[in-house]
C-alpha cells in the first residue's frame, strides 16, 4: 500500500484497508522507534488557529524521528494578515518543505490546500468540519485497549454538533461493525447528514439525552466539552453542561471493563478524581498521538514504507 | 572570495564580483544539495516585525542544510517589551549563535545591531529601506529565466517609493547594464536618492506613470503592492490601486517572453487567472529563495566556500 | 552524583555538593564541546510568561548539543485559553518529550507540575519566587572569574523585595562563606524569610540603603533593575530609580578588581558607558548561560553523567 504523497484531509478518503494499515504502522512505530526514518525530511506546520496538543504532537513526533520543523503557531506571527489568500500561502511554502501539516478556522481549508499544493497535506482541524489524526488515534487507542474494535458499543457523550473529533471518529468507525450511542443534549445532536452517512454504511446507532439510559452496555464512552458559546441563552448552558459530566459516581453505572476516553482540553466535564482510576484513558490517548502521527508523516513522506 | 563572518546589511555594500559569487554559489546549492553543509551551526532568527515568506524561507533554508534555528517571530513573544535596547539584545544572542537573520521595523537597525555583533547579521528588511535577499534571489531568478542580466529591460511597477525590495533590486541592477524602467503613480515614484545613485552608477532609466507607455518594451515586469496606509484620501488609493493591477487584458500588451515577478505576498494586483500563464513566474522566483538564502548562511557561516 | 530524572525547581532542593557537581559539569561542557550528547533528546519549552534570554538560551544550549525542540513562547499561541488546568497541559507533555523546561507566572506552578510529570522539570521562574539556573549560571560566572567563591564579599543591588535572580541567587550562596550586601530602598528591602534562611544557615548580611557605604568592601556588585510597577507613586520611582544607578562615576568608588553583573535585561540602571570597562562582566554572565544550561540538561536527560 503506497501512502507516498497522499494528502490526508477527511476520514472519509481512507478505505478501511487504509485505515487498517495505518494503524499497523502505528503499531510497528510505537514498539520499534525509528530515530532517523525522516531524517532529510522538512515540515511545515502552520496553525492559523492555535492549537496545544495537536501542533505540540506532531512536532515531537517529527522531530523524534530525526525530521525538521518550521512554521508558524499563530496567525498574527505570519504576514497572512496582509491579505494574502490561503492558496499563496500554501503555493509559497509548498517550495519550503516536503508535508505540510495545517489548521484552519474556515471548514474545508485543508481541501482548498491540497488542491493546490504539490506537497502532501496533513488537516489538523478545519473549523468544526474533520480532525482525521484524532480519529486515526482515537482508533488506534480503542483497538489497542481492547485488540479489536468490531463488537463494541461506543458512546460519544456531550457536544456531538459541533465537536469535530467526534464528526471524524463517526467516520473512522463506520469501517467496523460497532454500536454507536449519541449521547446529548437535543440542541447539540449530530448533525444529520452525518446520521445518513452512517445509515449508508449499514450501522447501527441510537440516540439518547442521558447517560443513564444506556451508561451499563457502553465499552467506551468517548467525552467531549460543552462549551459555553453554543448557547444562546447563559443559564441554559450552566443546566446542560451541569449534567453533563463524568464524576466518580458516575463510574458505578459502568462496565467494570468500560474505557473513558477525551480528546482534550479537558476543563471539567470529567472530575480529575476520575483520572488515577482504570476507567480513565485519556492521557494515554494523548500519548498515542506521537505513533500515530509518526506514522502518517513517516507514510506520507516516503520515509516509512 | 572569501564570506566568512562577513554581514549582509545592503545591497550597497556588495560589489559586483561578490553579487555573482553569490548567484553562482546559489546556483551550485540549487543543483547540488548538501544536507549537512551546516550540522553544527545554530542560526538566531529574530523577528522584531512579523513576516511569513522571508522567514519561513530562511527557516527551511538552514534545516535543510542540517543546521539548528531558534528565535522569535514576533516582539511579544519576547522580553524586548521590557525596554532592552536592541543592541543589547543582539550582544546576548551573538552569544548563543553562528549567525543572526532580523528584521525590524526601524531603518537601519540592522547595520546598528552589526556594529556590535561577533557572529555575522543578515538583514530580512529593516522598515522601508532594505531587503538584500530579497533582491538577490530576484536577480537569481532573472539569470535563472533569461541566462543573462545585461541588456534585458526592466520594469519595477507599483509602489517604488516605500517598497524596500524595489529600493534593494534596484541598488542590485546598478552593477549590470539594464534598462530600467519605474512605473507608478507619481506620488508613489522612486526616491531621488536612488536615482541620484543610480545616475552616478551609469544606469539609464526611464519613469512613467502607466504601463501602456512602455510595456511593449519589458523583458520583466516586477510588481508590488500599492498599500492604502500610503494614501491620505481613501477614495484617491481605490482609483489609484484599481488603475495598477495586472490582469489577463494586460497580458497581450507584453512581449512574448515577458516575464512577471514579485515580492508577494499579492492581494489583488495580479490577478489570480496570470497565474496559470507562461508569463507569471513569481512563485519559483519565491522558492528560489531557498537555494539563494542555503548559499548566503553556507558563505557566511563558513559552512559553504 | 546522578542527576538523571531529577528536577530543578528551587535552588533550595540542592545540596553544596550537588551545586559544585553542576559547577565542575558546566566548566567540562565549556571548554569541551559535545556536539552530539543530546541527540535523541527532545525538549519541550513552555513558556506561559513570555522571555527573550532565558528561552533562547535554553533552546540554544539544546540544539547545540543535537538535541530537539519544541514548545510555545506565549500563553496565547497554546490552547491553555480553553481553561486546561496546568497539570493537564503537563500530563499531555510529558508523554511527548525528554526534559520540560517552563516559565509560568504564579508562584509554585514549577512545583505543580513535577507532581504530575513523569519527565524532569525545569524551573525557568515562577512568578516572583525561583529562577535555579539563573542563580546558577550566577554562581558558574562568580567562580570563573575569581577561581573561588568563599570569602568574596558580594553585594546585591536594586530590587531585591521582587526579583527572583537575587531570591535565587541568595540560596545558592547560602553553601558558601560569603558575606552579603543587600543595597536597595527600603521598600525593596530583601523578604524577611529569605534573611532568616540565611541567618540559619550561619551566613552574614549587612543591609545598607546606598552604594556609597560599602562600595569599597564589594568584590561582586550585582544589579537588578527597579520596576516602575512597584510604586504608587510615580513620582518616588522616579527619584528612587534615578539614585540606583551605576555610572562611570560610580566606578570610582570600586576596587580595581571589582566585578559588575546584571540578569539582564538592562534598562539604564547601568549606563552602557559602563560596557567596556573591565568591571563590566553581565554579557559574559549571559553567554555562561549556554554551558550551564547544557549541563543541566545534559545531566537530567542522562546524556551527560
Amino acid at each position: 500500500m503506497d501512502f507516498k504523497n497522499k494528502s490526508i484531509i477527511s476520514l472519509r478518503d481512507l478505505t478501511k484497508e487504509e485505515v487498517e494499515f495505518i494503524l499497523q504502522k502505528s503499531d510497528e512505530v510505537k514498539s520499534d522507534k525509528h530515530p532517523d526514518a525522516l531524517k532529510d525530511k522538512v515540515m511545515a506546520s502552520l496553525f492559523f488557529e492555535p492549537s496545544t496538543r495537536t501542533r505540540l504532537s506532531f512536532e515531537s513526533a517529527m522531530i523524534s524521528l530525526g525530521g525538521k520543523v518550521f512554521g508558524f503557531a499563530t496567525q498574527d506571527s505570519s504576514s497572512v494578515s496582509k491579505g494574502e489568500t490561503l492558496k499563496d500561502t500554501i503555493k509559497m511554502v509548498t517550495g519550503y518543505c516536503d508535508v505540510i501539516i495545517m489548521r484552519h478556522p474556515l471548514e474545508g481549508a485543508s481541501r482548498a490546500a491540497q488542491e493546490v499544493s504539490s506537497v502532501p497535506i496533513i488537516n489538523c482541524g478545519d473549523g468544526s468540519n474533520q480532525h482525521p489524526t484524532q480519529a486515526l488515534l482515537d482508533l488506534f487507542t480503542i483497538k489497542d485497549k481492547f485488540k479489536k474494535i468490531d463488537g463494541l458499543n461506543i458512546g460519544l457523550y456531550g457536544d456531538l454538533r459541533y465537536g469535530r473529533t467526534v464528526h471524524s471518529l463517526s467516520m473512522a468507525l463506520s469501517h467496523y461493525k460497532v454500536n454507536l450511542y449519541f449521547i446529548s443534549p437535543k440542541i447539540l445532536q449530530m448533525p444529520d447528514h452525518y446520521k445518513l452517512y452512517l445509515n449508508q454504511c449499514g450501522l447501527k446507532y441510537f440516540e439518547a439525552e442521558s447517560l443513564e439510559e444506556v451508561a451499563d452496555k457502553l465499552d467506551v464512552i468517548y467525552v467531549t466539552r460543552i462549551q459555553k458559546e453554543r448557547f444562546a441563552d447563559p443559564e441554559e448552558f450552566v443546566k446542560v453542561a451541569g449534567s453533563y459530566k463524568i464524576t466518580l459516581n458516575t463510574l458505578g453505572m459502568l462496565k467494570k471493563s468500560a474505557k473513558i476516553m477525551h480528546p482534550l482540553p479537558r476543563v471539567n466535564e470529567i472530575d480529575t478524581s476520575v483520572d488515577n482510576t482504570e476507567h480513565a484513558i485519556y492521557f494515554e490517548q494523548a500519548h498515542n498521538g506521537i505513533p500515530v502521527r509518526q506514522a502518517l508523516l513517516g507514510l506520507v513522506t516516503g520515509g516509512i514504507r
